[in-house]
């Protein structure tokens, strides 16, 4: 029926928050000081509403959930779009609501139509905060969603951020809407509010009323609207096993990951920022496998200092007692960077990007090795380069490095001069020719995202052709074993930082070839870590043996799935 | 210097081919009627040049060649074009020149912006006839390239159709342009003609005069200009090995492709429409092992029919005596049909193209198989899917082919029951699990440029990354080395169509892995045959085994061009 966006079985009463009626009259006014004067008043109660939601949300769920109300209150504070606005009035001679509306509307679509996916989401942020000023400007007051009396599940088109961050855990027990899909921001938000979700449920909104009674299942994507005895008794119980098994996978959390006869592998979290350290600590992830350092130079004018990228560097190695292996600049292919001009490319996924570039802008490069080694004398930093095909792109890598030590070295600064320098295998050359990389590097992570993409010739973003983006590919199998088994023949360790090893289906399969360290998003860590503490290696390896027997993704998938 | 673009060595005085100055007064005119007369005389008179020119070019060049003057002759009686010149002249009251220039711009810039890469030719054929029509308008008498009275190496910024078209071999010893590379109009021609060339040597212009003397070394894209006698001695004896070559390679037509102790391989030509048959049979192909079927598709309004489709594959069964490997359409990618509404995609390499539209459109795929399976009564006709990446779409493409004969046996139409079915290897999936594709084809075609392109992640027409499209990468010798030992195991044969099949540098390392079939651009026939007849099938085994010991592509070339 839907998109299961958030787990957990929410049993209890419709609230449908309907869109408020925004309607205004266009007026032609006489008294422009009086027009302003109401334009600031309206933008003055905006700000203490956003001020009163944003506190709450760095309270309750940390100061990430809250950047976009900082943000609303960046548009806010504009002093570009508030004296267009009063421009309009002044011109116009037209009432606030109508010059603020148009004026909206112009920076909007403005930033939409830049060819950059963070100055289109200051589109949705100016739309939003538009609105809510418009609200004040008609006197209009919102459902107080931090005020409910009953417990109820919010049925709507969509959540706002402003919506979900009102939202009191205590009085609201799921969400179900019309539109989105397991990445739009009211799935996020319900994950990280721990809310059982489903989303994209197309005709929801035609058939409950105010005060039914609704199951959301957020385990299966299920709605069932006014259920029978015996429908409310099975999700009852369902409702009760997520939970224990909620309880129970928490209790894991400082549990090793390892097998039932003592075989020991590493789970660590994939991160994006320096802030996403908390939640991989939450859930018990020993490392980091993944660290994106793109995130530094997005969302910018130039590109970042050696000190900026020290200090996110070594927050995180300081913050983690474990390993920290951080992946050079991967950009390029779907990543731009507004202030590095990259050539329009006719397939981007085959193209110019991560370590391509970085091999030819060296300044770059050198940059962030630099920053990397520093902080490496601040906790088990380890170096890995994204995007390699052929030996002597790992070589030439290698040499920058070495350099870049050099220079180090002759500055006195320190770091660790053993520090481990590894590579993705994403590219299937790559993991073709394993066992003659892993003779010149310390380890290897298998990106399955790319790897699955160029083994398989399918754009993973591809709507028509998704059926072929197959993870449980025979193909995807034996190439996985066929690395690890290379990383060990040399001494070394095989990651992997795809999905598939957050997926607690394969998590057999990964074990039993040998794979010694499962990177993943933090909240997958407890699924797979119950996964493989309730198996016996040999367990693992029989399993492995029986999957690589299958001659479909189906077929392997099938198998995976009912062990 | 340059880039050899036609093999052989051409000594001989220069003859610089200038740009004609088209320079016109633009006038305003009051004879409106004598103004169009001058016109239709001006196209009267291109019309009998562009005649001879075809017709000179058909009987020496063959039909192929000469499509391009019947593409001209079309622009010359299109209605629309001359229409509008003719309004131009009434309306404005301008001169025939001007009226015919403005125009000609329009509708080449028209066609220039068309989002279609034959809607883009139309362009340049649109402009050269415009060029033609203006000199005959002002009264300039071209060269007469047909009417030289020395011999002369040509020179020019770039060669039209019309000028290589008027080449009489007899006097023109070869080309050197200024502009083109491989691929451009002139260097086809070139090979066409047989004639030495070396195209994009930038500075041409600047350095030669005519009446100079000078060397073009088509073999290894050298310009020596007014050389020394010690120059010209050592070339004198280059051009005379490079014809003894030739003259023993063409002795090798009718020999067998076989090694010095008798293995036989099948040597076959790739062929885009039944035309090519002519080329393969001169250069000794023993049958077709890539008909590639786009071209009934292409440069059309609307699908072709059975029987279209159906005559072009029985003329080329009929012609071959060997066997005829019809490849099912490949579109998508950086092929589209007018008709046939494609998305828009990000990454076209990685998308919706080939078997997976196919497969979708079973309506085209089966009005295709019909008319292939109808022409194997007439030849030794195989099928070959393209782009399979997983066993699901191989059996989903074997299903519809059993549908297809059953419905032609049910009307009693004769195929041939046995015809062999097999499939391209081009996606890494495909290699990967080869041996259980094996399972359920007779034949595997290796597809080189598509399996280079996705096994290194590097689109093989962007030239950012031209260095990592890396023919001789270890991991493509060990995949090719796989995919036909797969095959051997389950009793199949394994050909391979892609350009690596033509390098005869590769020749020993595929002969020696057990590659069954070379198929490649007819041309390059005889040097490949030449390779393996000197040498033992032992000797290839051993170079083979060598070649796999290699860890860059570097070093494989270099030990593979050291033979």
């Amino acid at each position: 029926m839907g998109t299961a966006a958030s787990p957990g079985i929410a049993i209890g009463k419709v609230l449908i928050l309907e869109e408020e009626n925004l309607d205004y009259q266009k007026k032609t006014i006489e008294d422009v000081e009086g027009e302003k004067a109401r334009l600031h008043d309206a933008l003055e109660s905006s700000k203490e509403q956003l001020q009163v939601i944003k506190d709450k949300v760095e309270r309750e769920m940390g100061n990430d959930k809250a950047e976009i109300f900082q943000a609303h209150l960046l548009v806010l504070a504009d002093p570009e779009l508030i004296s267009a606005v009063e421009n309009k009035i002044e011109n116009e001679k037209i009432n606030a609501e109508a010059a603020l509306d148009a004026t909206v509307e112009q920076f909007a679509t403005l930033f939409a139509n830049m060819d950059n996916d963070y100055m289109k989401e200051r589109a949705s942020d100016i739309r939003d905060v538009g609105s809510r000023i418009l609200k004040n400007l008609l006197g209009i007051d919102s459902v107080n969603l931090a005020a409910l009396d009953d417990e109820v599940v919010l049925i709507a088109d969509d959540l706002t951020p402003s919506d979900t961050a009102q939202v009191n855990k205590d009085k609201v027990l799921g969400f179900a809407t019309k539109i989105g899909g397991r990445t739009s921001h009211t799935a996020i938000m319900a994950r990280s509010l721990e809310l059982p979700a489903v989303v994209g449920v197309s005709e929801i909104l035609d058939i409950v009323e105010n005060g039914d009674q609704i199951i959301v299942d957020g385990v299966d994507g299920n709605i069932i609207i006014n259920p029978s005895d015996d429908q409310l008794a099975s999700y009852n119980n369902k409702a009760k096993e997520y939970e224990q098994r909620k309880a129970r996978l928490a209790e894991l959390k400082d549990l090793a990951g390892e097998t039932k006869d003592g075989h020991r592998v590493e789970l660590v979290a994939n991160i994006g920022t320096p802030k996403d350290v908390k939640g991989a600590l939450t859930n018990g992830a020993e490392g980091i496998g993944l660290f994106r350092s793109e995130f530094l130079y997005m969302d910018r004018d130039s590109f970042p200092t050696e000190e900026e990228q020290f200090e996110a560097y070594k927050e995180v190695a300081e913050k983690m007692e474990g390993p920290v292996v951080i992946r050079t600049l991967d950009i390029g292919g779907d990543k731009e960077l507004s202030y590095l001009d990259l050539p329009e490319e006719m397939n981007p996924f085959l193209g110019y990007r991560a370590i391509r570039i970085c091999l030819d802008r060296t300044d770059i490069f050198k940059t962030q090795l630099r920053a990397i080694l520093r902080a490496s004398a601040y906790g088990e930093v380890k170096i890995m380069y994204p995007m390699i095909s052929a030996l002597e792109q790992l070589r030439a890598s290698n040499e920058i490095l070495e350099e870049v030590k050099v220079e180090l070295k002759s500055e006195n600064i320190d770091f660790n001069e053993n520090l481990e320098v590894g590579m993705m295998i994403e590219i299937p050359a790559a993991a073709m020719i394993a066992d003659i990389l892993a003779k010149e590097t310390d380890f290897f992570s298998i990106g399955t995202n790319d790897l699955i993409q160029y083994t398989t010739a399918t754009d993973r973003m591809n709507e028509n052709i998704s059926h072929l983006y197959q993870p449980f590919h025979p193909a995807l199998l034996r190439l996985i074993k066929r690395v690890v088994e290379a990383a060990h023949a040399e001494g070394n360790w095989a990651g992997m930082c795809g999905e598939m090893a957050g997926d607690k289906r394969l998590a057999p399969y990964l074990l039993g070839v040998g794979l010694d360290e499962f990177s993943m998003s933090a909240v997958s860590i407890p699924e797979v870590k119950d996964q493989i503490r309730n198996m016996t290696l040999e367990e693992a390896k029989e399993i492995a043996q029986k999957a690589l027997t299958f001659s479909t993704a189906e077929e392997v998938e099938a198998f995976l799935s009912n062990i």
